[in-house]
């Protein structure tokens, strides 16, 4: 008998049909003779739709009143699956966030979680009860009913499974597991039996849809073992682990990209001590994120440097660095938009040298020009211009190794939370 | 200043334009000087919605997620509504059952309330804000969330009107106060100004839409002063209090009628000490209430009795008199329905002797005969004909003086809860 945390994300449970769906799969783990909880998002259009209701009312609505209001999503969602659960006849009970135990920061719309008491849960396990838990929502020590924001259900899951010391933590979706890459971009993307934590969090905006990196985090801190797989069909999924079984000479996992770019280049700053400190300063205060950053050599005192940050922080970025041209004076500003950052990520790198010259190459023969580059222990990223997307993912692709004859399997919505 | 409680019913907040126009009616509140606590019900069709998809998952749900699933309802407009009052410019903080201190019984889809420790509701207020209160929902000791049942916001307005010391608890809904009689029977229904808590009891069918007897019961008991108005206009509605002062010369203040009635009648019961013990004792088993019963004289050891039980539930009281034959032999059931209660009642009465006979006179000059007859200290009823409703009361109503000549105003969808 193993104890299973098993996560529906809101496609999986979109309507009643799909809801029972999920209750029978619940039910046969349950006769597989294991213990379940269950953690659900809210169902497919409800969130969208309260949020449609909200902006009629309030355009820019206080963020305790839309906790307030999310939070129902998942509390409709969780006691339809028990009733869905009882008319197959197992003992189910479904608990919102707080009486599940989880405890909160006391900030709404993106709380993080700071305890977990799962009393009622073990309690409800003990008398043999399937046990629903609402995703994406805790309380705050005051009473106050928050949420964990973005990929917020994921992260329910995988805490709750380290607080009951589950075995396994099940996040089930609308695909098959993780891929190689984006099978909407190369056809012949294969799906992953494992990966590791660190791999995971490499191929974060690939697997975003799938598996929030914040669970990725907290399923790696607590030694929490994930497996990625869909709620359509019965195919294995994908292993998240510590410490994934490389399959021979696997040097790369898998292709990420991210058309979210924008690279600002700064010229002629005067070189003096503390110029890239106070730039980025700036920048962090207004809480830009700012991703790869390259300088050039200095020349008669004044140096250029590039950085990139996201599309959508573009035109804040500029501003701020408008804002403080009196005490940090340059000769000029540059940006370009139309840019993707394409990086290989695997483990196996570590011990493979040459990877990243590999993958210039490939470029390279693609005839496309690398603008920027950056790299970490599993991880080499390369920003080109958006257009050679497709024949560079693909090409990398081809070159790793990793294209398979299967068809990927991807259907449905994409989760939201 | 004032403290008032303000409770709107679902049809009242049905829609976010309602919503709004709602949010409006507060803030008018709290420019005239006046504290505000809001209780509101699950927005119009959204308990019906809810409803109906739990069907679909299952026929006969467990009542505790039932509770979990229509608990949302309310969590839902109370937030939608703590936003519109955003956007008019005022603080407002919305609080769930157990978040605003309602402890109930342990018991599902009727729980009564054991306690009300409303301190983060009088918190709230002295904050300067207005606070919003879900309807209808509480906690029981040990954190399960439960519901009020039937005219549970109501109850709940009354309730948090009557813990936190309102000055008055007004109940907005979808017609204009209490009226003499049904508007859509009598088109020159009145409406009351004043009615007393026993007069509102007794017109409780007439009544039920707009107010429920257990809020009406729990007021009377606290003393809690109570407006019912209309939340479509600013008409000035009925004040529901312990002593309403008697307009000159009125004694019958309203007449009531219950269409729901059958009338049971058993034939030949031997006359021995404890048969009516024996008989309603088996049907109050069966939670079957009777309401008027009458025994005719005992000839030869023998006594024939009749007494009325809500349509609904004729079938089951006979079945239980079949059962019980060999122990209490009669010698024959019949039962009748097309029946309909129709009740005169006013405060007034217990110092107007002859009220009753004036009753059968009215009815008796429009030609129909009565089958039975009950009374209480302010109220006479009488089962007749259900082909004859529409005269016989349109004749009391006229006899007692009650007529006026404004069209009564009725609108929307009745409140639900």
């Amino acid at each position: 008998m193993s104890l299973y945390v098993m996560k529906f994300g809101g496609s999986s449970v979109g309507d009643t049909e799909r809801m029972q769906r999920v209750a029978r799969r619940i039910v046969e783990k349950q006769d597989e003779g294991h213990q379940c909880v269950v953690v659900v998002s809210a169902m497919g259009d409800t969130t969208d739709e309260l949020i449609d209701q909200s902006k009629i009312l309030n355009p820019n609505p206080p963020a305790r009143e839309m906790d307030m209001l999310m939070t129902t999503g998942e509390q409709i969602s969780m006691s339809l699956l028990s009733m869905a659960i009882h008319s197959l006849g197992r003992e189910a009970v479904s608990y919102t966030g707080w009486q599940a135990g989880f405890r909160t920061e006391p900030v709404h719309g993106k709380a993080r979680i700071t305890d977990i008491s799962p009393i009622r849960v073990k309690k409800a396990l003990d008398d043999g009860k399937i046990v629903i838990v609402a995703g994406f929502q805790g309380m705050s020590d005051d009473g106050e009913i928050t949420t964990l924001g973005r990929g917020g259900s994921d992260t329910t899951a995988v805490a709750l499974a380290a607080a009951i010391h589950a075995d396994i933590c099940e996040i089930y979706t609308d695909v098959d597991g993780i891929y190689s890459t984006d099978p909407r971009v190369v056809k012949c993307a294969r799906k992953l039996n494992e990966i590791s934590y660190d791999e995971m969090l490499e191929l974060a905006n690939l697997g975003a849809a799938v598996l929030h990196p914040r669970a990725v985090e907290y399923a790696k801190h607590n030694r929490v073992q994930l497996v990625v797989r869909s709620s359509f069909n019965y195919n294995e999924g994908t292993v998240v682990k510590e410490e994934a079984n490389m399959e021979q000479g696997v040097v790369v996992s898998g292709i990420a990209y991210d058309k979210n770019v924008a690279r600002i280049s700064i010229l002629g700053v005067g070189d003096f001590p503390g110029v890239l400190a106070k730039m980025f300063g700036e920048l962090a205060k207004e809480e830009i994120d700012v991703d790869i950053i390259v300088q050039s050599g200095v020349l008669n005192g004044e140096a250029d440097f590039s950085f990139t940050v996201s599309l959508g922080d573009r035109e804040r970025a500029l501003s701020v660095i408008e804002g403080i041209r009196d005490e940090l004076p340059f000769r000029g500003v540059t940006f370009e938009d139309n840019l993707v950052k394409v990086s290989i990520v695997g483990a196996g790198m570590v011990s493979h040298p040459g990877v990243a010259a590999q993958m210039f190459d490939v470029i390279s023969r693609e005839g496309v020009s690398i603008k920027m580059v950056s790299t970490s222990e599993i991880k080499v990223s390369c920003v080109i211009d958006g257009s050679n997307l497709q024949n560079v993912v693909q090409a990398l692709h081809t070159a790793y190794g990793l294209d398979t004859d299967q068809q990927a399997t991807v259907g449905g919505p994409q989760e939201r939370r």
